[in-house]
């Protein structure tokens, strides 16, 4: 098979974890026999240094020409104080919009070899295994007017505007739900329906798509609540679909649980291709080029790339096995070893994982 | 001292709470030589089958003639498929933006007692000790337009509304500033100014406000990294504050970390008074009227109207006091017991609060 693939991979430790991702594809496709073509674009606070932009037209032509694209992380203090529309989560949320990114798919599960590194306590996550499904390209994130104004009597005001379509409602809603028949056939749907109409179109959305799925159990959870039992019993998810913002925290939230942030990867899912896949963690500027980075996170999204954009499913669990066997040999970058334990840095960590595969 | 109280017990489990906090001021009044007055109100469901609607105007009458208000909790399965305008949850609204309670204050701390029915690690929790500030009549609650629409292709969408005014940006963040010099001069202003425009506003209000108040430090963070660094080092945050819906998420998130969300009370506060208190937990209607609900919550909201709106500072630490010394005791209800323990029921806790005191 022959594939090309875009490669973003951003600022701060960006650049480490990509250089990990590419070569152990490179191992993937000696190994099966597969050709991978990388083609570098510029994205986020890089580009604005040498293209003046977040996202150079040319990036944007790279990813649409490619099968599926890998991005590193963006963002970075030397960015920071720029206008809002220079600022490195432009690019981001740009190319979300450009590629039409409509889904962002989290996995979260418990990996026994990292549980001791979780806030949480043992019998809290062990077992937990969860996918959380965000809305990408609408709500708040994207409403217009999101603007000042001193039309209410001359005072300072503000507003921003949370927008949605129905269709994009449902697309991802449907996802969900087709995502659930694959996994334990339960769905949990967040929103706010007891105050945002928004929200109360979102749930009769989710109760129409739901007739669409017999087989999948639909719950509805207030986002105030999802935020509580996310922690009191994360056991008890296992597809969870929500609007972007609430997506946002979230997701988040759910990362931390299992002590294994530095492990997650992502996918964002278009209706016709190309996806975009990169690690939950952002740039960490403070470590950057200390070959401290856990780069399993970005290894493990292009493992999510052989899986659901070439449908190279063996390959993929080559790559997610390896994981595990450098982990459970007791190679831990420092975020996932525990006091006194001895680490390994970016470098090693990814030459280990190359030569298991 | 002669104080009235409005006496709201709403729906499920606030009826049998309510009537802790009610013992609990009559012992307070006897041992230390003060009057209440309690003055019921019907809010929530409760009201809508009384009078049908959520919040009757004679209960909004009562609660501007009292010195405080003392919230059970409302709500229940009973009225969830009522339309919008008549749901309990109205009621709550309502009384936040007729009483004009524009900061709603969760303290949120570690108790040893019940320490070891909290999901996280003992260390990570152990010593933890925070106030979450959230605005609570302004954001996505109470924007126009939120509102169904066809307008674009005719196709099927909706719409809320982010809406701040300055002023009411400056007045939350000016008191959560306040309350941190009484406290370890920190404030964590929480917003998610890389997408928001509300946000950017938020936090030049939030810089402004800060040189106000030079002793106490102020650190932003964006709402997805609050929700990670909540369960991974809650111990950090002193004050935090923010919006309206994202404090509504956040401050539950919190109020799940220490194991004693049964035992959380909440103060809402206006300009000029009366003051709103509430237990943080909700109306359970599972387990109304079992004698297993826990009052401490409830109790603890007195507390807080003895300390905030009377400025009896004794008495609020009578009050508080033998809620430590009843658990230091071994008596639990259910919620905040391990395993195996013995525990109390709802009556019995509050015999026992009101007896030490
Ligand atoms: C950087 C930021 C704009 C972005 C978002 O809020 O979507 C990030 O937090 C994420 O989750 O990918
Ligand atoms: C019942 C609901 C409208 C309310 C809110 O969202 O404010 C509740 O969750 C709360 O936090 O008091």
């Amino acid at each position: 098979m022959k594939k090309r693939i875009a490669v973003l991979p951003g600022d701060g430790i960006g650049k480490e974890v990509t250089k990990g991702a590419i070569n152990v594809l490179q191992a993937v496709g000696e190994r099966f026999g597969h050709q991978f073509e990388f083609t570098y674009g510029s994205i986020g606070g890089g580009a604005i240094d040498a293209h003046g932009t977040p996202l150079p037209e040319e990036t944007i032509e790279v990813c649409k020409k490619s099968d599926a694209v890998l991005l590193g992380a963006v963002g970075g203090p030397k960015w920071e104080t720029l206008p809002g529309h220079l600022r490195p989560e432009k690019g981001l949320l740009r190319i979300r919009k450009e590629l039409n990114l409509y889904a962002n798919l989290r996995p979260v599960s418990y990996y026994s070899s990292t549980a001791a590194t979780s806030p949480l306590r043992q019998e809290v996550i062990e077992g937990a295994d969860m996918l959380v499904v965000r809305e990408l390209t609408g709500g708040l994130y994207f409403g217009k007017p999101s603007e000042r104004s001193t039309a209410e009597n001359g005072e300072d005001s503000v507003v921003d505007t949370l927008f949605y379509k129905k269709s994009e409602m449902e697309r991802v809603i449907r996802l969900a739900f087709q995502l659930a028949e694959k996994r334990d056939k339960k769905v949990t749907s967040v929103d706010k329906a007891n105050v945002l109409e928004s929200s109360r179109m979102w749930r009769e959305t989710a109760e129409e798509i739901a007739k669409e799925h017999p087989a999948v159990k639909l719950e509805h959870m207030l986002v105030d609540n999802a935020a509580m039992q996310l922690i009191r019993n994360p056991k008890q998810f296992d597809v969870l679909v929500t609007e972007n913002l609430f997506g946002d925290i979230l997701s988040d939230e759910a990362s931390v649980l299992t002590g294994s942030l530095g492990m997650l990867p992502s996918a964002s899912i278009s209706e016709n291709g190309p996806y975009l896949y990169e690690p939950i963690h952002g740039s960490a500027p403070d470590i950057e080029g200390k070959n401290i980075a856990n780069p399993i996170a970005m290894i493990l999204s292009a493992a999510m790339m052989l899986r659901t954009s070439f449908n190279l499913d063996k390959e993929a669990a080559a790559v997610e096995n390896a994981v595990k066997q450098v982990l459970e040999s007791g190679s831990k970058t420092s975020d996932i070893a525990l006091p006194g334990q001895k680490t390994i840095g970016t470098a090693e960590m990814i030459e280990e994982i190359k030569a298991t595969i």
